[in-house]
C-alpha cells in the first residue's frame, strides 16, 4: 500500500477530485429537478441570476486583462510551465466560482418553495446548493494541482521539484482571481446593501427586500457574488496554495517522492470524508446549526481516522533526523484542532447566545456611539483567542516536525474546506430565499422558515470567515518558509531575516502599511459605491412616482449595472497593492521583502479578525434587538444597532475577508519574483 | 571645547536642565500673579483643582503600591543602583506631571480673565501655562538622567557602562508612571466626557459645560489629568528612555566617554533652543496656530544649528569604522525632519482645512453609519504616510550610522519635546477656560476668544499625539537594539531573531495580541466609567429636581469621585499586560520575547495612529458641521457627527495614546529581566 500510494498518489488524488466534481454535478441535477416555484418567484430568481452572471462576466473580463499581462510576464520571468500553471489556476478558480454561483442563484427560489414544507426540506435544498460550490472548490483545486503535477512529471519528464515549482504559478493564478473576486464581490455586495438600506429603510421607510426598492435585486445579487463566488475563490486559492506550499516544502526538505504527494492524498481522503459528512447534515428537530456542525464534525473525525493509515504508509521512511510518521500525524490533528477551536471562538464572539453580542446589543440602549465603541472593543478582543490558538498550533507543530509540521497542520485544516465553503455558500442562498419569499408575497410561514435559516447563515458566514483568516495566516507562514528556502535553492542567496536588521524592520512597517491602506481603500470604495446606488434610487423614485404605489416597475437592472461598474473600477487599485508593492520592495532589498511578507501576515491577521468578528457581532446584536431585546424593532436601541450593522458591513464583508487573499498574493508574488531579485 | 564637553558634559546637561526648571518656576510665579477672575470663576477653578489633585493623589498612591513591589523586586533581579534609578525616574515623572497639572488648573481661570482683553493676551497666558509642564518634563527628565549618571560615576565610582545600566531602571520608573497615567487619565477624561455628554447633551438637552450638569467639573478635571498629566508622563518617559537607550547603545558600540554624554548634551542645547522658541509664540494678527508653529520652528532651527558644533566636538574621534561626525549630524537632522513631517501629516488628516476631515463631515449627511465608516477609513489611511516617514528615517539613519544613527535621530526628535508638551498642555487649559467662561456666564466676546483657542488646541493635541507615537515607535526600536546587544553583553547569549524561527513568529503574534487586548480593555473601561457617570447624574437629577432650575447645587464631587474610582480600578489590568506578558514570554523563550517586542511595536504603531488620527478627524468633522457646514448645529448630519466624535473619544484619548507607553514598557521590561531569562 505504501508503494502503491507513492506510485499512484496522483491517481488517487485525481480520482477523489473527480468524485467531488461528480458529487457537484449529481447534486446540481437533483436541485434543478426541484420546483422553482411560481411565476413571480421564477422571474425574481431569473433577475438575480442575470445580474450575478452579468457581474461575473464583467469581473472575469477585467481580471482576464490583468491575467494576460501577468501570463506574458511570467514566461520570461519564470518559464512556460509556470505560466501555463498560472492559467490553469486562474481558470479552475473562475470555473469553481462561476458554476457554484450559478447553482446558488438557481437554488434560492427552490429553497423558498421547499420552505412551504418546513425547515427540514428547506435546509436540505439550501445546504446542497452550497455544497455544490464547496465540492467544486476542493474538486477543481485538487484536480488542477494533482493533474498538472501528474502531466508535468509523466508527460513532460519534469522532476518533482520542477513540477512543484510550476505549481506555484497555479497557486498564483488562484490568488489573482481570489483577491479580485473577494474585493470586487465585497464592494458590490456591500455597496448595494448599504445603498439599498440607506434609501429604502431609512429614507423611504420601506422594509428590507421590498420589491419597490430598485436596489433590491442588486442587494440579492451581491449576496451571491460576495459570499458565494468571493468565498469560493478565496478558499480555492488557500487550498491550492497550501497544497503547493506543502509539496514545495516537502520536496525541498526531504527529497522524497512520497512526501511530495502526501498533501495531495490528504486532500483526496478528506474529499471522501466531506462527502460522507454532507449526508449527516440533516435535522428532524429543526436545529439547523446543530445539523450543519454535525456534518462538519463527522467529516473531521473521518478525516482524522483516514490520516492515520496514509501518514503511516507515506511518511514512515523519511530517514535521517526526519520526524516520525506519528509526529507528522499529530501535526495533522493540530490542524483539525485549529479548525474546531476557531469555529468555537468565532461562534462565541458572533453568536447571539454569548456575552460579546449581548453586550453590544445592550450598549445600543445608550445610543449609536456606545454601540460602535462596544462593537469595536469586542472586535479587538476577539483577536486574542484566535491569536493564541495559532501561536499554540505553531508551537506544537514546529516542536513535532519543524516548519514542515506547520505545513501539514495547515493542509489538514484546509482539507475540510469543501464542507466549510458549503456552510458559507448556504448563507446567501437562504438570504436570497428569504428575499424572494418577501418580494413574491409568499405566506408568513415561509418566512418563518427562511428567517431562522438566514440567522444561522449569518453565524456560519462569520465562523467560516474566522476559519478562512486563520488558515490564510498559517498558509502564508508556510509560503514564507518556502520563499526563504527557495531563495537559497533557486536564487543561490543565503539571507537571514534578522529582526534587528533595519531593512527587516522597514519591511515589517511597509507590510503593516499595505494592510491598512488596502483596508482603507476598500472601505471607502464601499462608501462610494453605496452613494452611487443612493443617487440612482433617488432618481428612480423621483422620475417614477408610481413605483411606491406599485403602478410602475423599478429598473432593477440599472442598479445592478451601476454597482457592477463601481465594483470593477474600485477593485483595481487595492488589488494591485500586494502585487506592485511586493515587486518594488523586492527589487529594492530582499531582506526588506522578507520583513514585508511577515508584516503583512501579522498586521493583516489582527485587522482581519477584528473586522470580521466585530462586524458579525454588530450584525447579530441587531438581530437580538429585532427579536425583542432592549426595546425591539423601532426602538432607539434598534436604530443604534442598525448603525452598527451598517458599519460592520464593509468591515466583515469587504475589507476584513479581502485581507486573506491579499496576505497570500504578497507571499506568492515574492516566490515568483525570486529570479528578478537575486 | 571638545575636551571640555567630554569632561563636563554632565555639568552642561545639569545646568541646562536646571535652566528649564527655573523657566518653569519663574513662569509659574508670573502666571500666579495674574488675576484669577471674579469669585465665581475662582470657585469653579478651585473645584477643578481640587478634583484634579484628588485624582492624582489617588493615582499616585495606586502606582506607589505597584512601584514599591517592583522596587523591591529589582534589587535581587538587578542591583540597588537600578532600583534607586527606578525610584528617581518614577518620582521625577510624577513630580513633572503633578506640578505641571497644578499650574494648568490655576491657569484656566486666568486665561478666561485674560480673554477679556482679546486673543493675544489669552494665548500668552495659555501657552505659558502649558510651557511650564513642557519645560518641567524635559528639565526633570534631563536632570534625573544626567544627575544620577554624574552621581554614580563621580561619587560611587561606577564605570560609564554600569552607570548607564542603572539608568535603565530610571527609564523604567518613568515608564511605569506613564502607562498608568496615560491609561488612568484616559479612562478618567473620556469616562467623564462620554458620561457628561450622554446625559447632558442627549438626555437633558443642556449645552456642553452647563453648570447644571453634575458631571461638568469631572469633565474639566479630565482634560487636565488626561491631556496634561498623562501626556507629560508619556513624553517624560519617551525622553528619558530614549536618552538612556542612546547612551547605552553608544557605550556598547563605541566604548567612548564622549559618546555616552552626547545625547545629554543634545538635550541640553535643545532646552536653550526651546526656551528661545517659546518667546516666539506670540501673535498680533490673531493666527494662533501660526504663532505656535512659529515657536516650534524657531526652536527646531536653533537646535539644528547648535547640533553642528556639539556633534563636531564630541563625535569626531570615534576611530575605526565608526561613522563620521557629519553622518551623525545628518542623523539628527533626520530626527528633526521626522518631527516636521509627522506634524504636517497629522495636521492634514485631522485639521478642518483638508480633505479627510471634510469627507468625514460630508459622510455625516447620510447618517451615523457613513460617518463612522468614513472616519475609520480615514484613520486607516492616515497610518500610511507616517509609516513611510518612519521607514525613510530608519533607512536614512541606518545607512548613515547603523542602529546608532536611528538612536541619534530619535534623540534629536525628542529634544524638542519641551515645546511639544507645551503645545499639548495648552489644549486642556483653553478647554477649561472656555468651560469656566460658560459656567461663570462671562460675556459673549470672551467665548469668542476661547472658542478659536480651543479649536486650535484640538489640532495641536492631535498633532502632538502623532509626534508622540512616531517617537515612541522609533524609541522602542532603539530599546530593542539595546536589548539585543545587552543579551550578548550581560546575558552572554548570542541570539539571532530570525523571521522563519517559529518562536519569533509566535512572539510577533503575541505582541500583536497584546496591543489588541490592551486597546479592547481600555475602550471597554471607558464605556463602564461613562455608564457609572450616567447613572450618578440621573440619580442627582431625580433626587434634586431643583438642579435644572438652578435652585439646587449639583454635587460635582460625587461625579469626580466615581470616575476617579473607576479609572483606578480599570487601569490596573491593562497596565499590567506589558509587564506580566513580557516576563512570561521571556521566561518561556528568549527568541519568542524578541519577536514579541517587535510585534508590539509594529502592530501598536498602526493601531495607535489609526485611533488617534481617526479620533481627531471625527472631532473636527463635528466642529466643521457646528461651524455651519452640511446643515450646521441641530441637523441630522450634526447628530451623526456627534456619534463619530463620541466614538473617537476613547480612540484618540484613551486607547490610542496609551499604546505608546505600553510599547516602551514591554521593551524596557525585557531589558531589565535579562538576568532572569539568560
Amino acid at each position: 500500500m505504501s508503494d502503491f500510494l507513492s506510485d499512484h498518489g496522483v491517481l488517487v488524488a485525481v480520482v477523489c477530485a473527480l468524485l467531488a466534481v461528480v458529487y457537484g454535478v449529481v447534486t446540481t441535477r437533483q436541485l434543478l429537478a426541484l420546483s422553482p416555484g411560481n411565476e413571480v418567484m421564477q422571474r425574481l430568481s431569473a433577475a438575480i441570476q442575470e445580474g450575478a452572471q452579468a457581474y461575473l462576466r464583467r469581473q472575469y473580463t477585467t481580471i482576464g486583462i490583468v491575467g494576460v499581462v501577468l501570463f506574458v510576464a511570467l514566461i520570461p520571468l519564470q518559464d512556460i510551465y509556470v505560466a501555463v500553471g498560472f492559467a490553469i489556476g486562474g481558470l479552475a478558480s473562475a470555473a469553481a466560482g462561476f458554476i457554484g454561483m450559478n447553482v446558488s442563484v438557481r437554488s434560492n427560489a427552490r429553497v423558498a418553495e421547499a420552505a412551504r414544507g418546513g425547515i427540514s426540506p428547506a435546509l436540505a435544498v439550501a445546504f446542497r446548493g452550497g455544497a455544490v460550490t464547496g465540492m467544486l472548490v476542493v474538486g477543481l483545486a485538487l484536480l488542477g494541482v494533482a493533474g498538472y503535477y501528474g502531466i508535468l512529471v509523466n508527460l513532460f519528464d519534469r522532476t518533482s521539484q520542477e513540477a512543484v515549482y510550476a505549481l506555484v504559478g497555479l497557486g498564483f493564478g488562484g490568488s489573482l482571481i481570489s483577491v479580485f473576486a473577494r474585493l470586487g464581490g465585497g464592494i458590490f455586495t456591500k455597496g448595494a446593501d448599504v445603498g439599498a438600506d440607506i434609501v429604502g429603510k431609512i429614507e423611504a421607510g420601506i422594509p428590507e427586500d421590498d420589491p419597490r426598492n430598485p436596489a433590491v435585486i442588486a442587494d440579492n445579487v451581491g449576496d451571491n457574488v460576495g459570499d458565494c463566488a468571493g468565498m469560493a475563490a478565496d478558499l480555492f486559492e488557500t487550498y491550492a496554495v497550501t497544497a503547493v506550499a506543502v509539496m514545495l516544502l516537502g520536496v525541498l526538505t526531504f527529497q522524497d517522492e512520497a512526501v511530495v504527494l502526501f498533501p495531495l492524498v490528504m486532500g483526496a481522503v478528506s474529499i471522501v470524508a466531506s462527502i460522507i459528512g454532507a449526508f449527516f447534515v440533516r435535522t428532524s428537530s429543526g436545529n439547523v446549526e446543530r445539523a450543519l456542525y454535525q456534518g462538519t464534525l463527522v467529516a473531521g473525525v473521518i478525516s482524522a481516522l483516514l490520516f492515520i493509515p496514509i501518514t503511516n504508509w507515506m511518511m514512515s521512511d523519511l530517514g535521517g533526523d526526519a520526524p516520525s510518521w506519528t509526529d507528522i500525524y499529530f501535526c495533522s490533528l493540530i490542524g483539525l484542532g485549529v479548525t474546531g477551536a476557531l469555529f468555537v471562538i468565532t461562534d462565541y464572539y458572533t453568536s447571539t447566545r454569548f456575552a460579546p453580542v449581548k453586550s453590544t446589543a445592550k450598549a445600543s440602549e445608550t445610543g449609536h456611539a456606545t454601540n460602535i465603541i462596544q462593537g469595536l472593543a469586542q472586535g479587538l478582543q476577539a483577536t486574542a483567542a484566535p491569536a493564541i490558538v495559532i501561536v499554540l498550533a505553531i508551537w506544537g507543530a514546529s516542536e513535532l516536525a519543524g516548519i514542515y509540521g506547520i505545513a501539514v497542520a495547515v493542509m489538514a485544516q484546509l482539507s475540510l474546506c469543501g464542507l466549510i465553503v458549503a456552510l458559507d455558500a448556504f448563507g446567501p442562498i437562504t438570504d436570497n430565499a428569504g428575499g424572494i419569499a418577501e418580494m413574491a408575497n409568499m405566506p408568513e410561514d415561509v418566512r418563518n422558515v427562511t428567517d431562522p435559516l438566514d440567522a444561522v447563515g449569518n453565524t456560519t458566514k462569520a465562523v467560516t470567515k474566522g476559519y478562512a483568516i486563520g488558515s490564510a495566516a498559517l498558509a502564508a507562514l508556510v509560503l514564507f518558509a518556502a520563499f526563504k528556502i527557495e531563495l537559497e535553492e533557486k536564487g543561490d542567496l543565503v539571507v537571514q531575516f534578522v529582526l534587528d536588521d533595519p531593512h527587516v524592520l522597514m519591511g515589517l512597517l511597509i507590510g503593516g502599511m499595505m494592510v491598512c491602506l488596502f483596508a482603507a481603500l476598500s472601505m471607502e470604495a464601499v462608501g462610494r459605491a453605496g452613494a452611487a446606488v443612493v443617487e440612482e434610487v433617488r432618481r428612480q423614485f423621483r422620475e417614477k412616482p408610481g413605483i411606491m404605489d406599485g403602478t410602475e416597475e423599478p429598473e432593477y437592472g440599472q442598479c445592478v449595472d451601476i454597482v457592477t461598474k463601481a465594483a470593477q473600477r474600485e477593485m483595481i487599485i487595492p488589488s494591485l497593492i500586494p502585487i506592485v508593492v511586493t515587486v518594488i520592495v523586492g527589487v529594492l532589498s530582499v531582506t526588506m521583502l522578507g520583513g514585508m511578507l511577515i508584516g503583512v501576515i501579522v498586521v493583516g491577521l489582527f485587522f482581519a479578525v477584528m473586522m470580521t468578528s466585530g462586524g458579525g457581532a454588530w450584525d447579530n446584536a441587531k438581530k437580538l434587538i429585532e427579536d425583542g431585546a432592549h426595546g425591539g424593532k423601532g426602538s432607539d436601541a434598534h436604530a443604534a444597532s442598525v448603525t452598527g450593522d451598517t458599519v460592520g458591513d464593509p468591515f466583515k464583508d469587504t475589507a476584513g475577508p479581502a485581507i486573506n487573499p491579499m496576505i497570500k498574493v504578497a507571499n506568492i508574488v515574492a516566490l515568483l519574483i525570486i529570479p528578478l531579485i537575486t
